[in-house]
């Protein structure tokens, strides 16, 4: 069957690899669609090649159907629609022991520590498997991850209805928060530089503002008769984001670090003490949210469907990963596996 | 009466006033205790004065008896020992509408903003009076504030029995925060390089380390069998300390943000997202805080007597000032007003 394998900085190569019969626990699914992320990117990169090592499968967002299944797994039968949770927490380290297991100090993280769903057939534990409605296009399914993530992030911040909330950063993520708050009855305000992607969101109902063109404090005081935003997700990586971001709040307004600085950035402590501000981490999800992405995607409430800018067959994985590293015109690429099948 | 009035930088003059009898809604208290503190230092050196004024009476920690009541007070008669609680709300702004008054934007702010308890007879609101058990000598009492503040701090981060609570500096407020914590049954450890205030805590029975002599992130990690703390508490206002504060942190844990730091600092922002740490800034207190700080002050749950470095008499204003200001071997100072009753 057929695999695409990262072999280092910009080289994926189409292999020819054996089918993995799935062993007790286990279930063998037979991939649809596979998004690419910006964490894969960054592996096409080279930036990770210390974690992921010189031959490995990509791939951890998702769609398929059930192939086959192994010895003792129960619930899931060939033909299932599903997708997998791709992170696998140790049990055993300080985050787990302390319930938080999605953030798990030895992850095994599908995609990136072991192999991923950027191949044909994916054999993969039974227990990250989470059966779709089989009305789900699997092409929208594949984008369940990241509204997870999404899901994730509004949930750090408790969002509630008429909250005033301020997305610095309309990336696919951003896009994804800016959505999940909206369905709570947020009022929600995306901040996003790039034309096109500020149309995405347009498009799904979701005001946007551009920050080289407007101040953005002013613009939020303005709505908020000057008390400044009750949330802020801060999704754009960058140091005017955060300053943005921060600036915004209102009186013990809380910002959502969702994007990675991977350099300490100078933060306003003074207006953290002052105001009483509250900055919430927020990393990747935990099964709930992903049961919640399903049940958003499924029903419609949020059109991941706007997001998906092209969908490319197996031969096409470098065009969409240059695709994706051009960034002007493309949210998300999926790549189609449905040919594919072993 | 004796007032002491701030005249510009490290200028205090004694000066006598008339006394202010109190009207409508007011009573006028014979002040006991005055504490000075580190915005009183701030003003002191001038860094204030815009806000301040050239004609200030300093002072928002004090102690007193009742002396004279005006119309429309009860429940307040004279003799009664009594505190203030020195912040008064506009009740209009964006913080006050949101239930957050105690941040408000318009605060003000006695002592600072409207004449404070520098003065041997003092006229406020009676709204702002809170009545202290007779039994409760009235030194301790003048540390009431601070406690309040310590009781507040505690509570952004919902303190709890056998938490892991790091406090970054070792100053008043660190040293209540670490006994408001400890008496929630938390295991405490005070971060603080000067040997004089690491004694005064060792003698209320917190445990104390020497960040210029012990690496404090391993130490931690060593009490915690790797995990880290629950919380920190960041009173330093130094670099150093947000450093060490962040790099105690469990996953999840909490940083709560008690120190002014004027400039923005380099934070870790991807530690943040990494173990979605959470940050909380703290400011002041609400009336709860300060009915709480009384029982334990009146309780001698806080040994606040053990932060009591000197007590000045009128005349000797000046040399608390300077002691203060030296740093070594002093916490609390306190002025002593009752040979000075009107
Ligand atoms: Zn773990
Ligand atoms: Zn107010």
């Amino acid at each position: 069957m057929t695999a695409v394998v990262y072999r280092g900085a910009r080289r994926l190569e189409i292999h020819d690899r054996p089918v993995e019969p799935p062993g007790p626990g286990q279930v063998r699914i037979a991939v649809a669609y596979t998004g690419i992320c910006g964490t894969d990117l960054h592996i096409y990169h080279g930036d990770m090649d210390a974690r992921v090592g010189a031959s490995a499968v990509l791939g951890h967002e998702m769609s398929g159907r059930i192939a086959a299944v192994g010895e003792a797994v129960t619930g899931l039968s060939p033909g299932r629609p599903v997708t997998v949770m791709p992170t696998r927490a140790c049990g055993r380290c300080a985050a787990c022991r302390r319930g938080n297991s999605h953030v798990c100090h030895a992850m095994d993280f599908l995609g990136i520590d072991s192999p991923g769903a950027m191949q044909a057939s994916w054999t993969v534990p039974a227990d990250l498997v989470l059966p779709l409605p089989e009305g789900l296009p699997l092409d929208r399914a594949a984008l369940v991850e990241p509204v997870a993530v999404a899901v994730h992030d509004v949930g750090r911040a408790d969002v509630g209805a008429d909250d005033h909330v301020v997305v610095v950063g309309g990336g696919p993520v951003g896009v994804l928060i800016a959505a999940v708050a909206r369905g709570r009855g947020a009022r929600v305000l995306l901040v996003e530089p790039d034309p096109f992607r500020r149309s995405v969101a347009e498009g799904m109902g979701i005001g946007t503002a551009d920050p080289r063109a407007t101040d953005i404090v002013a613009l939020v005081d303005d709505r908020t008769d000057g008390a400044g935003a009750d949330i802020a997700f801060e999704v754009s990586g960058s140091a005017d984001g955060v300053s943005t971001a921060v600036g915004v709040l209102t009186t013990r307004g809380r910002l959502v670090m969702v994007a990675i600085h991977p350099r300490p950035r100078a933060l306003d402590l003074h207006r953290f003490f002052w105001r009483e501000l509250e900055l919430f981490g927020a990393r990747l999800y935990r099964r709930d949210d992903v049961a919640e992405a399903i049940r958003l995607v499924a029903a419609g409430e949020i059109p991941v469907e706007r997001l998906i800018s092209r969908v490319e067959p197996v031969d096409g994985v470098h065009a969409a990963f240059e695709a994706l590293e051009s960034g002007g015109g493309v949210m998300k690429v999926l790549v189609d596996w449905r040919e594919s099948a072993p």
